[in-house]
């Protein structure tokens, strides 16, 4: 068995462990958080994680009422002087798997230089990130070996919707992220084979389409695209691909759609209009819900969206895994990428 | 001559009308402001809008020291209710060719409700979002008739500038805006030759890469070579493209990168790489920067990094343009594409 299919099917053994281990250290976070006041949350992280701060930019900004910004490690990086406004009274969160890439050390050690309080959440134990954290948050049993992250991805992503959760002391949030972990292990195995059949279809070039709190999770499918099976992804809010993407949607497009409980029509229409142009459309959504497409996965659904984004992720994560097989790719080392940057500083 | 190509040719002519429409308005956009002290700016667009709309994201939170969010369209009207609170004592701007788009006119009129003021800047007088803006300020000069936007967006990206300048009473953004445009038709003149060059190059795809300010209008370039030439395209930060979209990148590849004038030898490791896997490269960046790229464009180096984008943004345009005509596509009307959505609400 390759390790990405491995970590992907193991993701919510650990997803559990994350759990507790944040409500565990929940005092701990709330007492960072209360002696500095932040003014504002900042994101940092690259890659996958920086699609991970993207959805936590848009989660704290909705749900703790809070500004907040998503800033990529090697943006933050080298152009430090144009963010040092922004981030003064802020506190930093930087989600990283190795803790080590350095684009993020480096941009939290000028950060930390300035004062700036920060919680680094990795998935390795006493890495660099958690040398300089203020406080460090470690899930181990999250780290994927492999070098696209899956498990992981899931993981830093509940760990970052916890955090804001502790952080607005909301229970029911905490709740049903509790509640999409105990569910995991049963929509894994209903929808295996279902992913499976949609790696089967003939599709070559992938857009995936999602709102709200799901923009950074939906991003990141798309970089599971790029880099499980190698096929050229792209991530755009529902309704904007009409804006200019759909010109090069075709039969040849898999379409992976996240849609929102709300205003039916709306996107019911934007579904006909892709199959309409030949596109393989798979809608991921809440239980129940039509919307014409050729494949639907159901989710619970939650109070909070931003939970769905759970759920959400194996789908494409699973759906790469099965055409980087049926490719005849090994999912596990795609050519030329590798799992940390180091830029040698 | 395409409309297209007269679009873009003139794109400085309107951007002399809009510095000055801007300014002869600055104090009504003052007095709105005052009136009602926002806690936040909110821009909201659609499509090419919406970039901009992230584009200005960044400048507020940098430049206004305000907190700043960018929504699309679609995600707003289909999600209101998510995005409620984040509404609450935030003002609107929504930067748009038509003033006419669904989206943003329909998500507009539930802000509205809710007692949010809104600053519309639409390229076309008495339009519908012109009708309900609290101000509407109107730049016809500035409308594209092809179904790309090209000139408008140029201008949407200055006004947007502009009008965080006027918020922000920096007059020294001010000027160097004005420095920007009255260099453009020179710039122009010194770069079609190169333009038509690179379009000539035998490339397939294509990455557009920049940091800080310019995320927005980079992905607009992005979006560009989408629809003009049909060309595969995405955007991502400049160190980001290592994490993941590196694998991707072949002979096929051109990379479109706007550099940063701090951190020299970081991103010209980057462009090292790039070369590496086969890229050609062509490197945006302040004059006499060496990056060791297949062909490299000077551009003034600004103290406000945002001001850079005016130029910036010529480039991708005008190789879009060359690649279309060279490819036997009509460039002003690309397959599939409306130049405005109506959902028929």
């Amino acid at each position: 068995m390759y390790l990405t299919e491995k970590e992907i099917f193991s993701q919510y053994h650990a997803l559990r462990q994350t759990y507790d281990y944040l409500l565990a250290n929940a005092q701990q976070v709330r007492t960072l958080y209360e002696g500095h006041k932040p003014r504002s949350l900042t994101f940092v992280g690259c890659g996958s994680g920086y699609c991970l701060c993207q959805a936590a930019e848009t989660s704290t900004k909705l749900r703790l009422g809070l500004p907040a910004n998503a800033v990529a490690g090697g943006d933050l990086l080298v152009n430090f002087a144009h963010y040092e406004q922004l981030l003064q009274g802020s506190m930093l969160i930087a989600p990283s798997r190795s803790g080590g890439t350095s684009e993020v050390v480096l941009a939290v050690k000028k950060a930390k230089a300035m004062g700036v309080p920060v919680i680094g959440i990795s998935a390795k134990e006493g890495s660099p990130l958690g040398e300089l954290a203020d406080l460090s948050l470690e899930i181990p049993w999250a780290f994927d070996e492999s070098v696209c992250q899956t498990r992981t991805v899931t993981n830093l992503y509940a760990a970052n919707l916890a955090l804001i959760a502790i952080l607005a002391n909301d229970q029911r949030l905490l709740a049903e992220i509790d509640e999409a972990i105990n569910g995991g292990p049963g929509f894994m195995e209903k929808y295996t084979g279902l992913a499976k059949e949609i790696a089967a279809a003939d599709w070559e070039k992938v857009i995936v389409l999602a709102d709200s709190e799901l923009d950074g999770i939906a991003k990141e499918a798309a970089i599971a695209f790029s880099e499980i099976p190698q096929i050229a992804a792209n991530y755009y809010h529902v309704l904007d691909v009409r804006h200019g993407p759909m010109v090069l949607v075709d039969e040849k497009t898999l379409a992976v759609v996240a849609l929102s409980p709300e205003e039916y029509t709306l996107q019911r229409d934007l579904i006909r209009d892709l199959k309409g142009r030949g596109a393989k459309v798979v809608t991921i959504s809440h239980t129940g819900a039509d919307w014409g497409s050729d494949w639907q996965v159901d989710v619970p659904r939650y109070a909070n969206y931003g939970v769905a984004g759970i759920p959400f992720i194996f789908i494409p994560q699973a759906v790469g895994l099965y055409k980087a097989l049926n490719k005849g790719l090994n999912p596990d080392l795609p050519a030329g990428l590798e799992p940390m940057i180091d830029l040698g500083n």
